[in-house]
């Protein structure tokens, strides 16, 4: 199985590997939260100072094969290298173009990137994300670039990355009123630890304007893939997983008639704290890397519960089988790149 | 007329014509140089504290048709208006996307903007324009730009803002020993002026390597430039006057087989001190939006010797045909833009 539907209609996922054959740009927005901060909340970083470098030594390694911010690429404390490598052999096997969306970086990447203003958030648990002011301003920038953006292609795709991001996105969907299961980048899932900063962090909630929402428990990265989708005049796939979920339920309340679907990998899709299918309001589609079939244990290890999804791993997989990439091939490329990108520098 | 070849085939020019028709992104590669800071050097400012915002509030205008970080449009001293606004109403009747390259500016735009973290360029007349380890590091971050931005399109075209700009191209062209004629934003093109701190400036380069000679006597938008069209694997189409002949030179000496033109207005063409079809090494397109039969004192200024080009003004007229937009169309929907946004404020 290269990819599968798990919530909405086939024709629908049909229609999104469809367009994906034609012009497509992958928009990466990435950003910080100061939630990240919070002791044992993610595990995006191989310890608690370099959390913050994830985001921009992630697109580091898409244009150039390996970081420059940082001197090793991403990783968890334990050594499994960030599901960025994924997107990467995707990326040089479809030759699709991508372009990086600064949209609330504490630290700028090496790369040529762009901007839409978007502050850093804070932390959820103790204060408000951000002021709306600044969420309204780089929403409406956002919206600018999906415009434009959009003239360009058949479809937009869109990935993320921001530590803590499954925290803030399980705050947005409690604050919606959605069940809030998210996932997790470790195999146990911190519950009660996100359980008790989401709660904390909704309670202040007194509105229920999306933006005003997003201001007060969510992230800057929500903003900039929200503005972007709205202001696209072509479909936009959500290439990620609880956080595009919460993303794609902003996007529908600021414009209810958006052609959106999500791609995750099916790594989420069958994690059973995330329960994708159960809070997602648009079709989404389950992509399979194979990586439970790989000779590295580097690389099993996302099919055994580490890590899972992010900087638009699930959709960038779905973009290569859509593009005609088999499954044996984009395993064996991905294993070729993670020799080249991880063990070699062993 | 619409447009005519003032420099090389034809042809060439009704290729570009073909390929305007089809995909196209228009860049707008914007920065600032200290050199601009000499009394008298330019006039794309009402006064020389807001000469640094002009490059950023020009793409104020073509997004929002109004200015942000400054209360009107940019003008020179005695009134007349950026030439902005003819590429505005390009855009407007044409729908082609467009997006903003921050390439060294001083103040940033309230607008979605590209970065590749090109420096400010320092005064040629007394110091080295740049370091050149910044300018390698912007001129690669320009080329993946260009590597990635040319898989969406069939062209690209790239127009300037650089307060100054036709100093800085005087002297790279000096220094490749190119007859060195340059335009003005002025009718009295302060040629004596321009000529002093050209000489100055050039006594300086030691060596033939057009980005050594770019760091020691240039500016960072032909960082920009320059590498966004080295990066492209698509045609590119040059919208402007002297600046783009300098770059074009640019361009050949590192990319000798690099597919470029230049478009620039009739105003730019027609100027006898700046001979734009002596200093091209490529093909000269030269378009005219036929301001000279304009009602508007205002807009007949630009055929009468001031402001003559800027912000992709040329090429966005060559644009405009080139999609089937008449000559008398262009003239009324730029007489109504400039109601709009100049005369209804007045």
């Amino acid at each position: 199985m290269e990819w599968q539907v798990v919530k909405g209609s086939e024709e629908e996922a049909k229609r999104f590997a469809e367009l994906l054959k034609g012009n497509v740009a992958f928009l990466f927005v990435i950003g910080n939260t100061k939630t990240a901060e919070i002791p044992g909340i993610t595990v995006a970083g191989a310890n608690p100072d370099l959390i913050k470098y994830t985001p921009p030594a992630d697109v580091e390694l898409l244009h150039y094969g390996r970081c420059k911010i940082i001197p090793v690429i991403p990783a968890t404390p334990d050594g499994k290298p960030t599901p960025a490598l994924i997107t990467y052999t995707s990326l040089r096997l479809t030759r699709v173009p991508f372009f990086v969306v600064d949209s609330g970086l504490m630290e700028k990447p090496m790369v040529p990137y762009i901007t839409i203003g978007a502050p850093v958030g804070r932390n959820i648990e103790s204060e408000s994300a951000m002021n709306i002011e600044d969420v309204k301003e780089a929403f409406n920038r956002a919206v600018k670039l999906g415009e434009q953006m959009s003239k360009l292609v058949d479809v937009l795709v869109i990935g993320e990355s921001i530590p803590a991001g499954t925290t803030t996105a399980g705050a947005v969907l409690r604050a919606f009123g959605v069940k809030h299961a998210v996932s997790s980048s470790m195999p146990e899932n911190p519950v009660e630890l996100k359980e008790k900063v989401i709660k904390k962090a909704v309670e202040r909630v007194k509105s229920e304007d999306p933006l005003e929402i997003v201001a007060e428990v969510g992230d800057p990265v929500m903003v900039g893939v929200a503005g972007i989708a709205v202001g696209s005049s072509k479909p936009v796939l959500l290439a990620g997983g609880t956080q595009m979920a919460a993303i794609a339920h902003i996007i529908k309340r600021i414009k209810e008639g958006a052609d959106i679907a999500i791609a995750t990998t099916v790594y989420v899709a069958e994690d059973p704290t995330a329960d994708i299918s159960g809070i997602s309001p648009v079709t989404v589609i389950a992509a399979d890397p194979g990586l439970a079939e790989s000779s590295k244990a580097g690389l099993r290890a996302y099919a055994e519960g580490f890590v899972k999804e992010g900087v638009g791993a699930g959709g960038a997989t779905f973009l290569a089988y859509s593009r005609g990439v088999s499954r044996d091939e984009l395993l064996i490329e991905i294993e070729k790149d993670y020799w080249e990108i991880v063990e070699s520098k062993m």
